[in-house]
């Protein structure tokens, strides 16, 4: 999906919503453990019952990974189901994938070929050969790691690098955020950054003003929608995507659960048309 | 795997052979593409070929996903009869998985309980949470990525971290190894550092001399086997695994592919034979 077309979606629903399908089979609703395929039924009702609010969904690859080649089945069938009847809503296989060229051109070729995605989460450290195959493909998009939500992030992610290194101070994922730029451009090219740290959204604007950001944290991490909007705002609109999964996903765990995750989707939709629309 | 078990395993047949399982489609010997499952047998004839010389195997996520669930399937069929035909070789999911902790759970769920595979590659930018998870199994291991053998290495890894950070000069790939150190100890932790710059195995070796290092990088990608075991001995005994993919498995494209896998892992074996034995 070419950037237009995803800026349209969001400027007409005025919502910034990504719903993340990480269908843990431990918490699926009883009722649809009898079914045939239990996983795509769960993301299924989860996509209808929230598609008006949403703009964009992320399958979470090791929830369907852990199911074997059953689970790669789903994953399948919710692409399939997600292109054919919301061909307008933005999709992000999230796999969080990085490795050397060969390899990732193999990646690519899963995910964007065969599955249709628009997009693909990849994790940075192994540098530009593992990144730019995500690239190459017109309307498809690579999701590079820049500051994750996880309290892991401290670890790496925040590491102070040598003055003689780039601007004082600079950390390693201000790095990720520069180095990657040289590889992509605002068209091809998102970052994620999570919303328990709405503070360095500012940092990342710094560094990334008009590229597309994935924030994850929102809703069961503790992130707040109207301060990501307010400390993520891109040089040429609200050019985030705020992703909730869990605060979706299992709402409810009863016979209802797909009404409870339209609700829960519905209340972060009202957050974020009125942070929106004022501006 | 216990760690005894793997030492034992390399020291009776002086080999530290992994041979990389990479699937390459359209690579794939013309006479098998006509099979049910040409994956499948494909790895299954370059296990049946190798064995004698390798001591564990490591099959690359991507080339078996490239072809979707089908793909994933075959996966399943490799593993299963690595481990009722070969139970003593090691088996590492060359994944390079990397996610916040409820993720990595259903990433160890799917490689290490439901694949069985003795280890699966990490990669560390997302810190602590997203390595941990795969290491509280008995017998099963991390191995993370610290020093990867491809161009894209230089663009973070080797990025020299701040004074006020650890010690001088120290660059985020040190890092990462003294950090996972915290998080896991010899027996259930390995690094993968590249044969391509074989002067850094002894940079490693100070930081982490008694970890197991899985070393890609020798053949298709130019390092050398004698240079590798002697700069990356460990501090007790040749902690290494050596891994040999494009080199083994396309060392011909034609029927006798096989033959010719068994030929070049037994000219790798004995190029190790050779540096093994005098110690």
């Amino acid at each position: 999906m070419e950037r237009e077309a995803l800026e349209k979606h969001i400027a007409e629903k005025q919502s910034v919503l990504c719903v993340g399908l990480d269908p843990h089979w431990e918490r699926l609703p009883k009722a649809l453990r009898q079914t045939q395929d239990p996983i795509f039924q769960f993301c299924r009702a989860i996509i209808d019952a929230t598609h008006e609010h949403a703009v964009a969904y992320k399958p979470n690859l090791a929830f369907f990974e852990a199911q074997g080649a059953k689970g790669v089945q789903s994953l399948e069938r919710v692409a399939d189901y997600l292109h054919q009847n919301y061909p307008q809503h933005f999709t992000i296989a999230d796999a969080k994938r990085g490795d050397i060229g060969n390899t990732a051109q193999q990646y690519a070729q899963a995910f964007f070929d065969r599955m249709g995605f628009d997009a693909l989460t990849i994790a940075p450290y192994m540098g530009g050969d593992s990144v730019i195959p995500f690239l190459e493909r017109p309307g498809k998009w690579g999701v590079v790691l820049a500051l994750t939500s996880n309290p892991g992030a401290e670890d790496f992610q925040l590491l102070p690098l040598s003055m003689s290194e780039g601007a004082p101070g600079e950390a390693l994922y201000q790095r990720v955020l520069a180095r990657a730029q040289e590889w992509g451009h605002a068209g091809n090219l998102m970052f994620v950054v999570g919303a328990t740290r709405p503070d360095f959204l500012r940092k990342v604007r710094a560094t990334a003003p008009d590229h597309f950001l994935l924030v994850p944290g929102v809703g069961a991490q503790g992130g707040s929608v109207a301060q990501v909007l307010h400390h993520g705002w891109g040089s040429e609109g609200p050019e985030l995507l705020i992703n909730a999964s869990r605060s979706i996903l299992f709402a409810s765990s009863g016979g209802d659960f797909a009404s409870a995750a339209k609700a829960a989707a519905a209340s972060l939709h009202r957050e974020m048309q009125q942070a929106l629309s004022p501006k």
